[in-house]
């Protein structure tokens, strides 16, 4: 049996002041993580020099780990309609970057993501945090806002394998 | 005396699903439409595609006609959550043009457009496609996206020919 490919999974966690990013490779059941980190942008810059400084910092997370696949977090729609408003535009912001890139997004529902990873759809950041440092086999857990990228990541690999393995069973059965 | 150079406004009025746009040449005080349009993104396409596509075409519409300046509305902040984020979205990729190009960029509330162009802060959609028409001595009334959009760089020659004019007086009196 050939060992299947590697596949490299950006997670990205988008913000209006602080995007969270991540990146896995997985290969068959086991996860790797080869970069995390967070994108900053200054309270301080005009909105639109913000954006297309996420814009761009995107574009060079790509460029230097080259993923195959990117996952999000679907929005939760929030009460506050001004911050939706501030949400989307990053959104929009990180959105051009991986289509730029011509890179499949797969979008999951924050109640999925934790319960990928923490067993638990209602499980607090603190969990989640501990949870993906103990998944990726981490020295310390990542920030919040890159342990709910990773967390992503990790939600949409889980998917994925178990996918190829329901393939596998089928094909076997054939 | 010699005569003012001319500025090229910009006017974007984006959408998620329709972003109109209008430019303008300012000479003193007359104003000269130049071109005008609707981006129609497909509704079917995912939507981060759809974003990339409105940043692309954009940014072919800056390539093309050189802006000076760019002027937007201000967001009027909706009831829905919903159609927040997903105006947020289209309103992020539309601002990375604009950064990209390095242009600078005036916000204006709606009811000053309105004021401007109509002369009433809660002048109805037809009235302002009317006003535009004959503001800028064209042919037809412009569909919807691409009036406000125009209405928008009206209202920003306005408020910088007044601000010339006063910078005038001010020097004439020292």
């Amino acid at each position: 049996m050939t060992p299947r490919p590697a596949v490299r999974i950006l997670g990205i966690d988008p913000g209006s002041l602080i995007t969270g990013y991540g990146l896995i490779e997985v290969q068959g059941s086991r996860n790797r993580c080869i970069s995390l980190g967070v994108i900053k942008l200054p309270e301080k810059q005009p909105l639109e020099q913000r954006l297309l400084q996420l814009l761009n910092q995107l574009r060079a997370v790509i460029g230097e780990h080259a993923p195959d696949e990117v996952a999000m977090e679907q929005v939760f729609v929030r009460r506050n309609v001004a911050s939706a408003l501030v949400l989307g535009q990053a959104r929009g912001a990180a959105l051009c970057a991986v289509a730029e890139a011509s890179l499949p997004l797969h979008e999951y529902a924050p109640a999925s993501i934790k319960l990928a990873v923490a067993g638990n759809g209602r499980a607090e950041k603190p969990q989640v945090q501990r949870m993906v440092k103990v998944l990726l086999n981490l020295a310390t857990a990542p920030v919040e806002d890159a342990a709910d990228a990773l967390a992503c990541a990790l939600c949409h690999a889980q998917g994925r394998t178990l996918k190829l393995q329901t393939q596998r069973i089928l094909q076997g059965a054939r």
